[in-house]
């Protein structure tokens, strides 16, 4: 059995050196459509230019792994970011390191992010794969397209404790 | 009082030549992360490079208008696109025309769009601002952001009919 991590509450100010908070909370906000709308204005920094690449919209479907979760990889895309938005209200795992060469099991950060945040990992950010807690939580995806892959898993080895999630 | 326009079903096929629509169905999909989240892939063409812009992620908050809803306006982005995602599964609706240099009552297509649907409108397409149907309706955004601002708006003119949504 792993050590346990607790999830922390996900705010935008915590979650700096990671990457965005995407959420309408301290926001700048003007009102738009003679009224009728808010517009809650650049809550993330999409950095997907880098060697030719595109933004791309896409929808994610996860399913919950079965509890404790055990945190055994991480994984990075170095060439551009990655957001996720809930699209059904529903609150989830993130789990992060700073951005850096390698990543041991002690420098993961874990939060709980209620169902109307969305996070956007920065270039480089280690994070855990999508953990949902609900089955079919839908999210939409803006991220990085281009002809090749820009993904980088790290497992963690067997002689490294792992942490997980009760 | 004006004519009635009854919103028609969005999908696809008929929104083609306004944008896309961002949903799973019929969409390219693949498993990810050990198989706990399928990606349904690249749903919306992101187009907001052009003259220097980069894409932007905000929410906008949308009130209803009371109903019979008339449509006076219509506006347009000519360097960007611009797409919405419900964020609360709630259907609305969508006022849109064919990109030209005018448009006419006449030209106005109207959709309802279920809660599980979001628009990406092309660059140069007309469209009537948000139009919700319940209070404190969230939309993820995906547009461009610039130094100048990208808004024409079209009002029509008084010897025009103007039709209304029921």
């Amino acid at each position: 059995m792993g050590m346990s991590l607790i999830p922390e509450p996900l705010d935008k100010q915590t979650f700096t050196p990671f990457g965005d908070v995407i959420e309408t909370q301290n926001a700048t906000e003007f009102s738009i459509n003679e009224g009728t709308t808010t517009r809650f204005h650049d809550l993330a920094k999409v950095d997907t230019a880098a060697d030719g690449g595109r933004p791309l919209i896409s929808i994610f479907r996860g399913q919950p792994r079965p509890k404790p979760i055990p945190l055994r990889m991480m994984e990075r895309h170095l060439i551009g970011s990655q957001a996720f938005m809930p699209l059904q209200n529903r609150p989830y795992l993130v789990v992060v390191a700073k951005a850096g060469d390698t990543v041991t099991p002690n420098d993961l950060h874990v939060f709980l992010a209620v169902g109307h945040q969305g996070v956007n990992y920065h270039r480089g950010v280690w994070h855990h794969p999508l953990l949902v807690l609900e089955p079919n939580s839908d999210f939409l995806i803006v991220d990085r397209g281009s002809a090749e892959m820009d993904l980088q898993e790290h497992w963690f080895s067997d002689d490294q404790e792992i942490f997980e999630i009760p």
